[in-house]
């Protein structure tokens, strides 16, 4: 009797895709790596080839499996590499109220903000808040999605902080996805510790960080170094004990105002400075040198009605990598839709066509530090795939409201 | 033995759905009319009773079927009543272009711009037309819809308008979906008129309008009154045609700059003046003499970057009623969501959310002169439903890129 194994063996591959049309964001091809009339080939989870039908290095017959894509697109899986995924109830009160012209006051009184939030968290089990978070995983998922990033930030101490990275962590279990999991305890000073953020700095980098790298629960931790949050000098000591721990880094950055975020993350190799709104040249060309991503975020520009656009020309002539993410968070980015972010990000920024696509696979892989392992079409990496019923890449852009999604392979299946 | 339809009558309803917060929309309510732990029946398709479950007519048990609504919300099914859904190809080329920096006069130069939907259009056969529409309209109705507008005007000739509304009339047949056909002959110039715009209004008027009037196609008539499109005079010339045939009328006024058109529109008793985003007091005040909708389109604002947004609060002081509406087309507003246009009129325009979902129900029926019909949880109406897995009518304006739907009845099925 022949094991599995030994079946599986005796084919040239477990899977071959025909008949497709392939952006492989190979970075040695141009633009998209676009392959006319391509192939792809799966074993074991694994591409084995990636390329032109003709170029095929084996007989179609040696396939365990042929599917014919009838001139479908096949991309890499998509990669949401910033989002605050696990949160618990929503913030539909506040949006109703400002729009029913609330000033902000009016709803921090009523007990709004970023505040409720931390709240509800606190107040939810582990279980509600899996049960609360599938539904938004599920729509990612549903657009094609194969990786995703989930920071914590609404426990602010360990005890729900840990909560928060466990959910995420359950998430990736109930679902066929990769999550990855940031540590964002410096998102915002809790309420117990009200006028002294300097205490809390210490209990993030001293007490909270170490407890959750040793328990293994975060992949890599995250600040928000904002006016309205924290100062450069803390992230330091934040960064600090995450270098200790042999953690990444990344930092919310920018946004808002300008703090040197960019350069600040550059300089302790971050994988990704995100939101930079309000970056200069000299914190785009420290995040080249540096290769920190830049994350793109239009869902909360529009969703918050900024105008202060991100320094898009500055990214391109400095050669900064540009990923795109949803941001997913209930304050400021109820979004749930990386095709829609997409749109926002070409309609809103001007970001092309490729520079979109690229932005939810390889360089959202690269913010992730998982560029080795997915994000382009090539033989060795994961066989993480979306086929699509477009023609043409730009459909996935252009489209609002639309889900072209015809299949999803996550790890050749 | 019984008839079904005595069967039938021996119950109280065919169908009672209990357990459910109701937004009746019921224009004697306020807001949204909001019926907390509400019931709706239904008999023969019609609803026969919308309010509290404790003031039902008749015993649960006397009901045909009962639905537990697990504290769902139930909202009248969505009309999206202005849309160009039966178009052929796409314009992701042109999205592309521009994107990569080409002008619109290189984007011209291409082969793009409206004459490239008209080209498509007329190249395609009405099977094509419908096998190409159809997950649009999927799409809508995946999110609650149940009557949708759809236009005419990339065909301008008789047989490719004709074509074009037999296509729409054909999608109604195809999904169980209440289909509302709109001739929009004065869209655009066929380029065989080039430099005779005249020769092509008389065309519309005298030749085309009566012939698919006559043939029971258009349900209303509709024109683009602009400075790249037609003249008041020459719209007045085809609303005189649609008035001799008993048809409505609308129009796509005031989006780019203001030529009255709204005043005109209210002059004529339109059903619905569209987009609006330079109309003035004067125009607004005749708008709501008349009754005539303002059928505000955030798609098509957003997608082509307008900074000039339509006077919301005009219309509010004026007491114009407002829809909102995708404006689905291929050129300025490819968008197939009505959950994502709400979040858009709310999040660019400033709309509330009992205007938003007013906009989709009740003031949306109104702009198809159907409010006698759909548009409201009303005992007579139609019952055409949507069910919805959120607490509060918000969160389905709040949201981006996320479909709640739970369930979707249409004449009581
Ligand atoms: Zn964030
Ligand atoms: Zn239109």
């Amino acid at each position: 009797m022949k094991s599995p194994s030994a079946a599986s063996g005796a084919s040239a591959c477990d899977t071959l895709w025909l008949n497709a049309r392939l952006a492989t964001l190979d970075p040695a091809l141009p633009d998209l790596g676009l392959v006319e009339q391509g192939a792809i080939a799966v074993s074991d989870g694994r591409i084995v080839y990636a390329g032109p039908e003709a170029d095929l290095p084996f007989p179609r017959e040696a396939a365990g499996r042929v599917v014919d894509c009838g001139g479908r697109l096949i991309t890499p899986g998509l990669i949401d590499c910033h989002t605050h995924l696990v949160h618990a109830g929503d913030r539909a009160n506040e949006f109703e109220m400002r729009l029913a012209g609330a000033t902000y006051e009016e709803v921090a009184r009523a007990g709004g903000g970023i505040v409720s939030s931390v709240r509800s968290l606190r107040a939810a089990s582990e279980d509600d808040l899996v049960a609360q978070s599938l539904p938004r995983l599920d729509a990612l998922m549903a657009e094609g999605v194969t990786t995703v990033e989930i920071k914590s930030g609404y426990g602010l101490d360990l005890l729900h902080e840990r909560k928060t990275l466990r959910a995420a962590r359950r998430l990736g279990e109930l679902r066929d996805v990769t999550v990855r999991t940031t540590f964002l305890g410096a998102h915002a000073l809790p309420p117990e510790f009200k006028g002294d953020s300097t205490g809390y700095i210490a209990k993030v980098a001293d007490e909270m960080l170490p407890a959750l790298a040793a328990e293994g629960l975060a992949d890599a931790v995250d600040g928000f170094c904002e006016g309205i949050a924290f100062s450069p000098t803390e992230m330091r000591r934040v960064f600090d004990a995450a270098k200790a721990h042999g953690l990444p880094v990344k930092l919310h950055a920018d946004q808002l105002s300008n703090l040197q975020g960019a350069a600040l993350a550059a300089e302790y190799g971050a994988l990704s400075a995100d939101h930079l709104e309000y970056t200069d040249a000299e914190g785009a060309q420290a995040m080249a040198a540096s290769g920190t991503v830049a994350v793109i975020l239009p869902g909360a520009f529009y969703f918050i009605r900024e105008t202060k656009k991100p320094p898009i020309d500055l990214f391109r002539q400095a050669g900064v990598s540009m990923a795109i993410a949803t941001d997913n968070n209930p304050g400021t980015s109820p979004l749930t839709s990386l095709l829609l972010t997409m749109n926002m990000a070409a309609t809103l920024f001007g970001m092309t066509v490729t520079e979109c696509l690229a932005g939810v696979t390889r360089e959202a892989a690269r913010a992730l530090g998982l560029v080795d392992e997915v994000g382009t079409l090539q033989a060795g990496k994961r066989a993480d795939l979306a086929i699509w019923s477009v023609a043409r890449p730009a459909e996935l852009v252009y489209r609002m409201g639309f889900n072209p999604l015809h299949a999803r392979i996550r790890n050749g299946h």
